[in-house]
């Protein structure tokens, strides 16, 4: 594989910065380059409603006092064609007197896919693509799975011991992972649209599932799989500041009231058994701009998810250490035999302090 | 901490070359070098019987044709000073007209035990000790279990899915892992003294538990654990050629005997329950000079390994797959709380193909 042109990377840099920030807008970075490779400006996605990152380029090279007239413009995501929050990002650039844009892959948003290169095309500014799509693509798992599939990217955060029990038989789960294992865990929800647990973390562990070990300009909204509503009212995950969201499937119109007094908004969502249909809920979430989820719940809704085919990638936790008998990872099977296992990558292993991390992903989920 | 001088990292490379060869002897290295630091020779220990490192290092020089008169030997441990199965090392070097020994580390034989560096220094030869201390011992870490704590090394492999399960409900466990990581599995096999099972292992997959997957010059032993004497007389753990040890708690004049025509050692250590004393087998071990005992067994067995405090070490293979109920790791517990989980730490993970190998190591265990 060709190495990626020095601006571009510089481009997928400033786009990582945008990891906690621009949700539910894309991760996009742009570089703009003089004619010898000199940088001219540079910026990233600002949060929802501010300016995209071609515009913070722009602004940038200004305030730099660089002209950008005959300059290229290095972006990870096409230049919005479409007049959303903010105005549209290709008629600024050929406003600008950009002559090139190299673009790492299209929008996957119907309100743009193709019409921004084309409309830099049709104001003369030649359009070069793919330089960087795979990287771009992955920064944005959750956006191209909102856009393209209709559902948000679900990532199952689990910590567990080395032998994969997430709690003693008495429920007992805290902590099995160390601080720096806990924090790296809240980095991982700071980037999320939405944190989703079920109902039996709530009434067990009454977590308050917000993002609070690390720095954040914004907190995900917390999604509640409760099908008989039995949320207590004054469970812990009413205090943070954020959407609420709960789907139940059993009505219960004295509950439903006492919980939306509390802040919640609550979505009917019956599926067979007198559960809430957890596909269904997905794309609901997805309607609701939730590009990642990230879900933190017990053994029973993540076997649910693994067993209906839902589940995306797993963020697993080990940590040094054998608890023996327990709860697991995902209550679902018996399956009959081996080839019926969920098969899954391997996308990564890091030690976060004496905690092992490991990224798996689904075979073949990202292929959409 | 200061680099290892050149000589003695290249001391602990021949060390290891002797990885699958020397045992029940240690792994050690030797190599000589001239006042520029030059090597003349160098060599590491044979197969039991055979020379040891410093013998060959001397023949290597020798056959090169170099004077080793005033030279320097570093090796990985100290000299042995006792007529074993060779002669006396210390001798040799200082017979050579070595003028200076630099070593990792004692021998921790109480047949050597300090006595090889007095002997050394007696005879003239400067000895300076330490440099590679760490690495040295690391590499022979059953060999000073053995002479230190009179016990082997206790390594359990285990080959699970990502979340914990060592084999379905059903017992179906060919194969969690893929063909790498069981090819490095019998590495691990080839340079273990005897590799140890249990009879649920033997009664449910019949494994031969031998090395085949790589080159060995040896095939280590077979220690079955076998309470009732239920091995089946037809089972392929016969076929290898090998030294065979069963252990049993439930004598049967007439079982033992068909098992010992089969060519088995059976040794009588009843403990509790009906059970084999695990603790005395491991006694008896070490009297039988295994240094490394390499674990190949089920939940039950491991389980009471790790109940009894026994497990020294876990070498892990997790398959990227999920199987959601099944076998767990090791069968011990319930515990009450988190507190009283078995402590590791990770030494160390790599991809074994698409598997992740994990070596995880019992807290404050080889402090010994």
């Amino acid at each position: 594989m060709n190495p990626l042109p020095p601006p571009m990377q510089q481009a997928l840099a400033c786009a990582r910065e945008a990891l906690v920030l621009s949700n539910p807008n894309p991760r996009v970075g742009c570089v703009i380059t003089d004619g010898a490779g000199r940088v001219l400006g540079q910026g990233h996605t600002q949060r929802a409603g501010g300016p995209h990152a071609e515009i913070m380029a722009l602004s940038d090279a200004a305030a730099l006092g660089h002209s950008v007239h005959g300059a290229t413009a290095w972006v990870t995501l096409e230049p919005c064609s479409h007049q959303g929050r903010t105005g549209p990002c290709c008629d600024a650039l050929a406003a600008a007197g950009i002559a090139r844009v190299v673009a790492s892959l299209a929008d996957p948003n119907p309100l743009v896919a193709g019409q921004g290169f084309q409309r830099l095309r049709a104001a003369g500014v030649a359009v070069e693509i793919g330089a960087g799509a795979a990287e771009s693509r992955e920064l944005n798992i959750g956006f191209f799975s909102r856009m393209v599939r209709k559902t948000p990217w679900v990532r199952l955060k689990i910590a567990a011991s080395l032998d994969g029990k997430t709690a003693l038989e008495n429920g007992a789960s805290q902590w099995i992972t160390a601080a720096p294992a806990r924090a790296d865990g809240h980095a991982w929800r700071a980037r999320a649209d939405a944190i989703l647990t079920g109902i039996g973390t709530v009434l067990e562990d009454d977590p308050q599932l917000d993002v609070r070990l690390v720095p954040t300009p914004r907190q995900p909204h917390l999604v509640l799989v409760d099908s008989r509503l039995e949320t207590p009212l004054e469970a812990k995950l009413f205090a943070p500041a954020r959407q609420l969201l709960i789907y139940f499937a059993v009505a219960d119109a004295a509950r439903q009231a006492a919980l939306q007094a509390r802040g919640a908004t609550l979505v009917h969502l019956p599926g067979p058994g007198g559960k809430v249909d957890l596909a269904a809920m997905l794309r609901d979430l997805a309607q609701r701009e939730v590009n990642e989820l990230h879900v933190e719940a017990g053994h029973k809704l993540n076997g649910s998810l693994v067993r209906e085919g839902l589940a995306d990638e797993f963020l697993v936790y080990l940590a040094p250490k054998l608890l023996g008998q327990g709860r697991d990872m995902a209550a679902f099977g018996p399956i009959g035999e081996l080839a019926q296992a969920v098969a899954l990558e391997f996308h990564g292993t890091d030690m976060v302090g004496g905690d092992l991390r490991i990224l798996a992903r689904v075979s073949g989920r990202d292929a959409f």
